[in-house]
C-alpha cells in the first residue's frame, strides 16, 4: 500500500557533488550540491542546480565555469563542510586543508584530494524557481590513476562516491554489484 | 596524480529511474533512465533527459506529464529491461508482470510494485543536444509503507535504489551510513 508523502524534492540516490568555482577576485570556493545529475551525451552535459543566494552562484554567472568534484568517502566531512559554509565568510579550502588546482580547460578551480573532476563550461542558466539549472558542457573528464579500473575508466568501488538521502539528510556508500546494465534485463526479451 | 579521461557522461552516483507515460492510444509505457536529478526545491521538480528518438519522449510532449518511478534491488532485471526494450514495439508491463496505476494527479501511470514512485507535470521541455531536459514539477510523492522510518519518510536503506555505473554499465545497491548531512562537518567550522 503507497501512502501520499506529499509534494517534496524526495527521490533516491542523489548525489553528494562538490561545484568549484572562482569568485570576481580569483578566489577558488567550493559548494557542495546534491540536486543535479547528467543531462545530455551530445554536447556532453551535467546539470546542477544551485540558488541564487548562494555565493557560488554569482562567480558561475560571472565566469561561465564551473568544476564538479566527486568526493569519495574519506572525505565526507569536508564534503558536508563545504555545504554549510558560505564562500562569501570563509576560505573553505584553506579551513579544510583542501588543494585548489587551477582547470587549464575552464576558469574553475578543481579539487586535488577528491578522486573525480569534471571541467565544465555554462551552456545554459535555466531559472526553474528557487533554482537556476546551470547546464555545463563537459569538457574534460579527470580522474585519480589510481581509482581506474580494468577498461580504463573510473571505477565506482574505487571512487567510493556519496549518496545523498534527502528524507534522512544522510550520506551512504555504494554497495554491492546488482548485475551489468543492458544484460540482466534481456531474458525479458525473449518473452 | 590524474589523467585525462576525454570529454564524457562520466560521473558518479547516477540513478536507475524508471519514466512512465501514456502514449497517444493511452498504453502505459515505462523506460528506464539515468541522466536525471532534482532541479529545484520551490516548486519542488526533477529533471530527467531523454532522446527525441525514444519513444516515451513523444508521449510526455503530448501528455505533459510523467512520473519518476524508484525500482528496488528486486527488480533489477525489470529496471535493465525497461532500458532495453521501445514502449513502440512490446508492451513493457505486459512482458514483465509489473502493473501500471493510473496517478490521479497528473495524465500518466506509476509502477505499483516500486517502493517510491513521483508524480509530476512538465513545466519544461529544454532542448540541450541529442538528449532533451524535462523538468516536472513534483505533485506528490507516493512511498509503500513499509519503506517508511522512523520520521515519516521513505528510508533509503528500505527502498533499495538503484545506482547505475556509466563507466562500467553496472547496477549498485546502497552501501553503509557515512553519517548526518549538516552535522558531520560541523568540526571544520570552528576552525
Amino acid at each position: 500500500m503507497k501512502k501520499s508523502i506529499g509534494a517534496h524534492t524526495l527521490v533516491f540516490p542523489t548525489p553528494t557533488w562538490v561545484v568549484g568555482s572562482y569568485d570576481s577576485e580569483g578566489k577558488p570556493n567550493v559548494m557542495t550540491a546534491a540536486w543535479g545529475g547528467i543531462c545530455c551525451s551530445k554536447p556532453p552535459c551535467i546539470g546542477v542546480s544551485l540558488r541564487e543566494a548562494t555565493y557560488t552562484y554569482g562567480a558561475i554567472m560571472e565566469r561561465k565555469a564551473f568544476t564538479v568534484n566527486v568526493p569519495s568517502e574519506a572525505h565526507v566531512a569536508e564534503a558536508d563542510f563545504f555545504g554549510i559554509a558560505s564562500g562569501r565568510d570563509v576560505d573553505k579550502f584553506a579551513v579544510s586543508g583542501l588543494t585548489p588546482v587551477r582547470s587549464d580547460l575552464v576558469d574553475a578551480p578543481y579539487v586535488k584530494e577528491f578522486p573525480l573532476v569534471l571541467e565544465c563550461k555554462v551552456l545554459h542558466a535555466n531559472k526553474i524557481g528557487l533554482h537556476t539549472h546551470f547546464v555545463g558542457e563537459i569538457l574534460d573528464v579527470k580522474a585519480d590513476e589510481s581509482t581506474l579500473g580494468e577498461n580504463g575508466l573510473p571505477d565506482i568501488e574505487k571512487v567510493k562516491p556519496i549518496i545523498f538521502s534527502p528524507s534522512a539528510r544522510s550520506y551512504h556508500g555504494v554497495g554491492e554489484l546488482l548485475g551489468q546494465a543492458f544484460s540482466i534485463g534481456t531474458d525479458f526479451l525473449k518473452g
